[in-house]
């Protein structure tokens, strides 16, 4: 078996997890923990390490888990071009395959012919994340084309480099699965993981197993843009349901389905929400435990089926203090993985007793985009359903990247490193969240803009008032102006951005029901830039809205 | 720059090359060879190496390339999901980036929170091909994180391994384009190239794009499983062309499309042509230059649009020679590059003046299925709508298996060493195909089982006599049983074969219209299994056709 962390001494054995009883309505559920790992993989089957095995993430649970009560049925939500799906012809006749099979069946290359014989990667080991210091002391992994056969290790180039099952490699589906279980701990027993090749990929085949065209999807009020632009070419449009600094309101939810008229809306009752729970694109609400108990009551009453859409989960904060920022030691200090666990908002897959919630996980924010490489979980036979539309069109991730992926997460980090490495992002997301609220502080016109320090993600959502800009002031009746002069107003003050060599996101692009937008938001994001540009930018920012509304310019900001 | 092959010596300076002038019916055309690349890059700017900058193969052509006539439009045939997609709001802004911005728009994470300091590959270093010299003496290439800012490159981590435009990152996009050019030299000017997720997830892609529900794709008889399975669920259906050993038959095209009755079919009248012209899928039939000519006149004349799927391209054969095996010489010997372009069949694309040729290529078949990585050439608004899509679908090959290719064909191999490495794989089939049709020979009840020998590819079709079964025998009423006889005989000679621990595809798998076979195939892959177990499988799979026709046993293949 590969070295991994967990045969490190670990420290938090405390039973305060996320998953946690108290969280479940019904009877104490069993917890899941670091410490679990090892003993549990000792007594189980080790992961299948044959090109192109099937794998699941039954295979990988705990006992605890396997012995809950099964999930609903959501058949009844599926399209009719996901009913349609068949198997495929040639992977279903893998089921003939014995280990004395000679397959002459599926057109898999030989590795002879895969002209990789080694990949390595230079990885941070714990607690040294920086990169000065992964620069200093990263150790390097390697994976060689036949390890398998060699006894070294239970995934290889001739497996990762060759066609695969679309739920993904199992030595990585059984990380994955782990990875729930200490994390989300769903309440059923019956859950599945399908690897995607991330999570913009698994929202388009979500959407075309759950959607009909003509069908409205219900979502935040302002929502990720691409989510618009990838719900619209199908047919179907986007529902925005109004919301406050903990997202959205189940009672704004309730009201609209409680009321559905089929006829004056030309549309069926909605079923499927869209959400970004945790740091929200763009508005960076985060809805509270209590928020996500209530809108999965109203899931429960309606029946509807949640799309989680968590890619930010992790970069949950520390509470921002005003002309305070966070640092971040180094090398890094975590805490108890425990503690670090306990202090996260819960997830609706960690709340959902009837497998009503497809979670999207993606490494995208928490390791790298270009892994172009996540996971989806939910009910079997909604996974199923994600697995036979994989394999018409992804696939699977690509085997670069789940090399990759494994020498990170299983040969290098183990679940206690890789949850390590969350909280130093987290952290740094922390310090780089202060910098740009104090930012806007010092240099941000208060008489006009104003916000709500995210508590998680990468946004920071900007409201402007835009009953002060002049050209409202000229063409408002009644207190309104048409859509028209607001595109106008929010376009000047871009291009007043622009000027100042500043780039921000408008609000309209995120506006569910695109046309609706009545205020005037701006998104701004300190993932990118580095710190000392974050405020200059802002600084920028203040300058183009004064010039644009016609204020003064400050004279000294207090974080000058 | 990076070192490239290029600059090594190369003696193929001949002007036989593929696009060959004699190809076109216009007038000449100008070609471009390995040794126009290294020149025409020194006189062109490097491409963009910037994170997620833009780039298309425009770009990358040479001058005799950008002076060749437009193509024209096929906006007509897009579908309503197509046409009605709107570009990303996020991407668009990058319009207004300039070096001096300061970017809070796009929520791409910074490369200090990517846990990869560095990522190698050991490679074969041409013409040392085979894994025992790969092993040996192969050399190892790497990417670091800051190598562009260091001057090292024009690709690194800080780029890879986040988001990125669709169309893929120009270091990789300009090799692709000159690769276009020295192999295809498409006779319009103004084609582009999108990336792709490979050739499963592009074939969806253009599928969506060019059907509607109820819409017929035509294809050859027998089509490759997966994309029946694809087509299928959108609410399409495919529709077999007859085919011979050559295979789909433009008259049976032409006739089908002349005769078209749409009330009769209850469907619009098709222009949407899938096929394999190349070691097909799974009939290993090849097209001729001949025989794509015609075809493309039939296109032209009904105003077709082709989907040329070509992942067996470079995996064009010696003849067959009955008895005799190629072998492959260590260390492989590659003929000048000229000589190797001037016998493979000239493309569509070669031959496509109009733009109606979607080009799917892939590295699955020629460098490995788990790059997940392939690219879409063809005419600028189909590929443009193609990226439309892409945004928000799969986005980008992952950057993990773009860091490899570029070390192993930009770093490593340069494009001389590439297609010396095609040509090493095509002998390496070659010898492989010949293996499985000698076995056959030797092996098979030539009495009820017939093949031709495969010219391109890695399947070998067998055809078998049903009329010689018992089954058939017994139940057959004026020379004809119905279609669950049919599968009932198929199922027995696969059932079999698994007795015999084999497994070989059904013939049935690949009927275009589901339901309509006559005859009795069997699909076999000779690119799997290890060359002793292709023989050794052969000779079961002949056992079992035996006892199931009720065939005496062969006493001494003469491969024995």
């Amino acid at each position: 078996m590969a070295p991994n962390t967990e045969v490190e001494a670990v420290t938090d054995t405390s039973s305060v997890v996320v998953g946690d009883p108290v969280l479940a309505n019904g009877p104490t559920r069993p917890v899941f923990t670091l410490d679990d790992v090892l003993p549990h993989r000792e007594k189980s089957k080790p992961p299948p390490s044959t090109v192109a095995a099937f794998s699941n993430a039954t295979m990988f649970k705990s006992e605890g888990c396997l012995n809950k009560p099964k999930s609903q049925s959501f058949e009844h939500r599926l399209s009719s071009e996901s009913k349609s799906r068949n198997p495929s012809s040639l992977k279903n006749a893998m089921k003939y395959f014995r280990p004395e099979t000679i397959s002459l069946c599926g057109g898999l290359p030989s590795s002879d012919y895969f002209p990789f014989e080694e990949l390595s990667a230079t990885l941070p080991v714990p607690p040294q994340f920086s990169e000065a210091e992964a620069l200093a002391s990263g150790r390097t992994f390697s994976s060689g084309k036949h390890d398998v056969r060699e006894g070294k290790s239970v995934f290889d180039l001739s497996i990762a480099l060759n066609y695969g099952q679309s739920m993904g490699p199992g030595a990585l589906l059984r990380f994955i699965t782990e990875h729930t279980e200490i994390v989300h701990n769903p309440p059923y027993s019956d859950w599945e993981i399908c690897m995607t090749a991330g999570s913009t990929s698994a929202l388009e085949i979500a959407l075309r197993m759950l959607t009909e065209r003509g069908h409205y999807v219900l979502t935040e009020e302002y929502t990720f843009s691409s989510a618009i632009e990838t719900v619209a070419p199908m047919g179907c449009k986007m529902l925005g349901v109004k919301i406050d600094a903990d997202g959205m309101l189940p009672d704004d939810l309730d009201h609209i389905l409680s009321t559905w008229d089929e006829s004056a809306r030309r549309a069926p009752k909605p079923f499927l929400v869209y959400t970004v729970p945790t740091g929200q694109n763009p508005t960076a609400s985060t809805q509270s435990l209590a928020r996500r108990k209530q809108i999965y009551a109203v899931a429960e009453k309606h029946d509807l089926f949640i799309l989680e859409d968590e890619p930010y989960y992790f970069l949950q904060m520390e509470p921002f203090i005003s002309g305070a920022t966070h640092s971040v030691p180094v090398p890094f200090k975590p805490v108890p993985v425990a503690d670090f666990l306990a202090n996260l908002v819960p997830s609706y897959l960690s709340l959902d007793k009837s497998g009503r919630v497809l979670r999207l996980d993606s490494f995208s924010k928490i390791v790298a985009p270009g892994s172009r490489c996540g996971w989806v979980t939910g009910q079997p036979q909604i996974i199923e359903r994600f697995i036979r539309h994989s394999e018409v069109s992804v696939q699977t991730p690509a085997g670069f990247a789940t090399t990759a992926l494994y020498n990170l997460l299983e040969q290098n980090w183990g679940h206690k490193g890789f949850l390590e490495w969350l909280m130093y992002i987290r952290a740094e997301y922390t310090r780089r969240r202060d910098i740009i609220v104090n930012a806007c502080e010092a240099y941000l016109p208060t008489e006009v803009a104003s916000w709500v320090p995210p508590k998680a993600g990468m946004f920071h959502w900007i409201h402007v008032d835009i009953t002060q800009h002049p050209l409202y002031k000229s063409k408002s009746r009644d207190g309104n102006i048409d859509y028209a002069t607001l595109l106008e107003i929010e376009d000047s003050v871009f291009l007043a951005g622009v000027e100042q060599n500043v780039l921000i996101a408008k609000g309209s692009w995120f506006r569910a029901q695109r046309g609706s937008d009545k205020e005037l938001f701006f998104r701004t994001t300190f993932a990118a830039a580095p710190a000392d540009k974050i405020v200059e930018a802002i600084r920028k920012v203040g300058t183009a809205i004064r010039k644009e509304f016609g204020l003064e310019e400050k004279q000294n900001g207090h974080a000058r």
